[in-house]
């Protein structure tokens, strides 16, 4: 007969995934997926680029390659890496990734035996809950306020309990909430953590994309112990399409993630890794993102101007300075998932917050994502989402 | 302090891949690779390819897509299994993956919790055992002979072992031994497996590289059970670069590796999927894979005719009617790692027999790839390496 591994249980595949399956209908406004803007990408440049690639270098591009990724474009990160986020590395100290997933993947794997304990953010992403649940740990939340971790709250969880092999946050405009951490938090954070020796995953996929204020240091320039895992990707500054992401990582750690990725994956691609090196050599990408950047800027002021106008006094949503996503918690009476279908009737998709939790309840929670619709249809599409609420609201209290 | 997951004990780095960093100084022949030979990939056709998705569907090919792959390649990819290995499939029935190497690694996910017994070959592809590694099973490893596994051994070790979880095999042109099994083992085989209903992980990168004789049927052409998980790949019959694989199984098993890719990877590259899809659209990769077996051939009959020549009568090497790779055996008192040293400083590489097998020992074995490099490189460097093996088990007779 044949039995599954005992991770199989948990894995049950992602609610989203199939919410947007639906959600891909034509006629649907959806806040659902986690997208870019298609209409954003650059796509004749990448052509272009591709085209060089393919003259000077076409065979190299099709060959296999280095499991730690291709020189240039780990030397192109490592300089990103200090200008964008004021952490020092180098090439040396980057692993190119097929996509940021496999970077989580490989964290749950590196660390991770049956019944370790993972710290993270309540809310916290649910692709990363997804990931680390096939190595099945235990999961212990900890509480945020508006300035990231709660630091006494973490220090009870360590108090708590054994076994931790780390802790992962998004300390920038944070999925699914939108929020991002103060310098403060971030100090404080790293003090404990370089104190308990635990290392950290640092998920970072829209650190780049602030739309209000000056861009904050990555725990990565903090980390004084060589505690930090930071998980970088271009999926949100170019295009999600080429699956490229990386970890930048220090000594043994380091070395593990390499091992990980040599037995689950040999390399990421040699095409991608030329193409997208190749484009930032010819094109501008600070450019590209500052094109980005305004496109979802407006779209975030539509969405929030939209909820303060349309959205009843019960719910409480977030006011996000970058990323691609808002979050809003409604009373506990009201079940985002049972109005998911209500939305869904009147061709509006959102994904419900219970995902986002890796234990059972937090029925009340919608994540809402304004980075791939118009401004039109994020106006539209709130107001109806407003006008659901209001009406579920006042079934409830009849 | 830091604590790695047990797992990470086990995952050491691929010896072939420290190999191959010394293997691709300028001036080694080398037979340690398993690469294509990059001389003939289709650059052009690529290009061409590659600029009409970026001209047609640019923006979609840089997008996020679905788990399973997009559509047209699974249609073309279950069109040519038919084709190729007799394998009545269909798109619903493929699940794309970044190059198969994912496919072995969520092949052991599915399947294998700690302790649970794989069977496999002996030798088998390293690869593999080390992806196998990450999940912490015990292998059991069944003799094979010339027409593939032997049947009485396999039938004792089901007998012995408890927890089988899958059977793993490359029935077509081995890697490392260069071996296909006979229809007959083929038949014998799937009956064994069929009764104890054992799941079979096919694992096929090499059947379409034939040089003598008629394609043979997959076992997945003969799985009337649903049991056989094919693993297959763009790597060797187009380019490993662009890191395309698929797996192709039924109904639970096949929802599983979905979710496991879900909770992994998300998904494949779009754009290498879409720029695969359209490069067999445009041009004949039938055609293309008529020219590299030309060309594989060719390169197979020089290592044979200089292994004949050259090798002392001590040397047992297989004559591969496919596939990449030779396989030798010394005697016992020869080390092949040692002796990996030796031609190292007369400039040839091959890799030492001991990776393809899980246990310990087994250091007379050699594997040879005659894949990428010229005939003339070919001739020399086997010439090399028969006098190194003189030299080495003169020494022995003193």
């Amino acid at each position: 007969m044949v039995k599954f591994a005992s991770r199989m249980d948990l894995l049950t595949g992602s609610e989203i995934r199939e919410l947007l399956k639906l959600a891909g209908k034509p006629g649907i406004i959806s806040f659902a997926g986690g997208m870019p803007a298609m209409e954003m990408f650059p796509v004749e440049a990448m052509r272009k680029a591709a085209n060089e690639v393919m003259d000077q270098m076409g065979a190299q591009a099709m060959q296999y390659s280095s499991t730690e990724g291709y020189l240039p474009l780990r030397e192109i990160i490592a300089e990103r890496m200090e200008a964008k986020q004021g952490v020092k590395t180098d090439a040396d100290h980057i692993l190119i990734t097929s996509g940021s997933q496999m970077g989580l993947d490989y964290s749950a794997r590196v660390f991770l035996d049956k019944g370790d304990v993972v710290l993270l953010e309540e809310p916290s992403y649910l692709g990363a809950i997804n990931a680390f649940k096939a190595c099945e740990p235990k999961f212990v939340t900890i509480p945020t306020d508006e300035d990231g971790m709660i630091i006494d709250e973490l220090k009870k969880a360590i108090a708590e309990n054994e076994n931790i092999k780390f802790c992962y946050v998004i300390p920038d405009f944070q999925n699914p909430s939108g929020k991002e951490w103060s310098l403060e938090r971030r100090k404080e954070f790293m003090e404990v953590m370089n104190e308990n020796e635990i290392p950290v995953i640092e998920d970072n996929p829209y650190g780049e994309l602030r739309y209000e204020g000056e861009n904050m240091p990555a725990l990565k320039s903090l980390d004084t112990k060589g505690l930090v895992v930071f998980l970088g990707t271009f999926s949100k500054i170019l295009a999600p399409g080429y699956r490229l992401g990386w970890v930048c990582a220090e000594g043994e750690i380091l070395k593990k993630y390499n091992f990980m990725a040599q037995a689950a994956a040999l390399q990421a691609s040699t095409e991608a890794q030329l193409v997208v090196s190749k484009f930032i050599d010819m094109f501008d990408l600070d450019e590209h993102v500052n094109t980005i950047k305004d496109c979802y800027r407006k779209r975030r002021d539509v969405m929030v101007q939209t909820m303060e106008r349309e959205f009843p006094p019960e719910a409480k949503f977030t006011h996000p300075n970058g990323g691609l996503f808002a979050w809003v918690e409604l009373p506990d009476y009201i079940n985002t998932n049972e109005m998911a279908k209500i939305c869904m009737e009147r061709n509006v998709a959102y994904v419900p917050g219970d995902g986002f939790f890796p234990d059972e309840g937090h029925n009340n929670c919608i994540r809402l994502n304004y980075s791939c619709m118009s401004e039109e249809k994020i106006e539209k599409g709130m107001t109806i989402l407003g006008q659901v609420m209001k009406e579920e609201i006042a079934k409830h209290k009849g």
